[in-house]
């Protein structure tokens, strides 16, 4: 059987330290799906989906194994629809491992088959975050050095 | 003299865990209320305070030393209204440590006379807050195993 | 019913953040027990479990509900032989927390009735530590600011 | 060469905190300039930032070495332009260290010169945070024993 | 190419916890060697060697997949002695996830070859820790609930 | 006035993560003394004092605002003798973050004039230990990478 995984996140924006994990992950798993969460209701991200899936898509365009998605449900349900059992989640500091110690045990509740499988980012990615990165931005300074596509 | 303790919070919604440290404290003090802090400036609840005390009044409605009640001041005011000389928080993690222990020195300072007593939340329930059920039950996922009542 | 609590350590040396929280933990007991853990197999203390006893009978000799005891079994049996439905514990920070949080679990497993109930450590005494008072004192500098008794 | 320290923050409002830090940096740096970034967009607020400016002037009148200015840049940028190659920050707890973390990577990325220099909060202060100070000023509480200004 | 983990760890003794995280591992690992690393020179088990690798050995007989070793080298020189390319790790809370943190980079120095893979303990099972069994034990406590085995 | 610091530690060994805060704590002062603390009593290092002082003069040869001295007393004395204000520091994570945090209020209270600066270790260094080093080092592994000088 197929061992797929989902990694989720808003990505706004996807980031070199979601990349790392990502082309990590390549190992554990056969197939993994990067799945862009929105909400359709509210439209409050800092950089469109449409363009975020471009640039992700993009970026592993020579890793077969790794497809993009978005959905708009809840992540358990989302990997049951893809046959996923596993949501890959990268842990970068405590508060990280703080919030995902809770997601992931609720995620199993609503999805017994569901496993969470965490890497610890690489300490060269560790500090990067998307809201660092959408300040840095805003303020047209160069985050060239913390994603893994050009803007 | 009875002992009194607040157990305040704003319960969007009240959640099994929160239950869990109700009922553990009913040991340690003679009469509890359950305050639910609300701002009627602001309105940006998910679930609307008339709701939810009904729902706590009913999860409790076999104890009599347990009441609830709204408030719109300063917990330490609230509590100083209402005789109690004790708020009873429930800690699931760190994240929850480090905002309570400012909190709670900022109450003592407020109000010399108002002592915080902790109880560490249940591992069955720590991992629940009201912000993922939130999350969960606007994608329509099943909460029931996270509130003690029914929505 | 009397709610009786047990303050337990090894209080090597006993510290005016101890005091602080069993002066606090007071108005939430009728009787606490400050209860000194020793292993008579090992003896590597640096204040001998005698002299302690000694010098926590002298801070609270005004106090008649709080006494001082030693054991050497485990806590929750310690407990269950005093009829003490309660353990009283400290949190200066993050660390206590994570080692309280296991502690508190598998004391309940031991003993289903026993509830530990936790104060935060006032500021003041937040820094203060057995151990380094112990490093203090083994260099011969003052530590009278961190004990509430003379040594 | 001077030594040169920006000591950044929204100041929404300074406290007695922001206060404790910038006069122990003072033994370590020959001028501090205490930053308000503030963005011309978003005007969300509790204080003014010109009556902070004024109210932080007013603090450290018979201080010369400490200036006060407000910018809407990156602080990185903000440093470099005014000549200064250290950010002054302090620590209250892990919530702090986690986010000071990531945010002093990134700086140093943005500006190789630039160091960050901490100073852990005292005790006395480490409780106060400016969030904690407009919920208890929204409901008319008393604040004075937090910030080092009449408001 | 079949996907093998090393389970490292002193097991001293092998816990609930421990075998929670192992199982759930088998989904993602081809096979599974459990490791229990141990000092010839120093002699300070608890719990001897051998007889801890009956128990783990009796634990998991009908998992053909999941075997038991010893060894006293580095874990990155006995994971690339078994062409293991993964190191399967439990995370239960702060603590163990700073201590995890630098050892899975260290471990990835030694051994570049060689990712380590988090679970998060399930929270029935977080709270036990081989340390506390030992100290239960060692009183004479009931551990069985803590232990996949019968002492 | 000379802006002299303290850089104190067992060092058991000088790491790279040491190395890193010693020569950007080279811009804030004036000069730096590293610090070996060593218990004259207790003879349990892993690599003698005198080596280690080699290593460290060895390493900072090129610096001469740089030197390295022993110490057999509390740091707040050591400090005062050498006309010390600051004592330097590093941060990795939360666990030293807490650690700090109580070990700097109890300098403080021991000597007020003593002021402890942190800077935190840059990610390249952040993994390694003292103890980790020690542990590979007597398993043969290549440890070269984590100290700046040859064994």
């Amino acid at each position: 059987m197929k061992r797929i995984a989902i990694f989720p996140g808003s990505f706004d924006p996807f980031t070199k330290g979601h990349e790392d994990i990502v082309l990590r992950g390549l190992t554990l798993f056969d197939d993994i799906i990067v799945a862009i969460g929105y909400n359709s209701g509210k439209s409050q991200r800092y950089f469109p989906v449409e363009f975020m899936v471009e640039k992700i898509k993009e970026t592993f365009k020579n890793q077969p194994s790794i497809s993009v998605q978005t959905f708009s449900e809840l992540t358990a349900e989302f990997a049951k629809r893809n046959k996923a059992r596993y949501l890959l989640r990268g842990l970068r500091n405590t508060t990280d491992f703080e919030y995902e110690n809770s997601i992931s045990q609720v995620n199993r509740n609503l999805n017994p088959e569901l496993e969470s499988v965490f890497l610890i980012t690489s300490p060269a990615f560790a500090a990067i975050s998307s809201s660092i990165i959408r300040e840095v931005h805003r303020y047209k300074g160069d985050v060239s050095s913390m994603i893994p596509y050009k803007l």
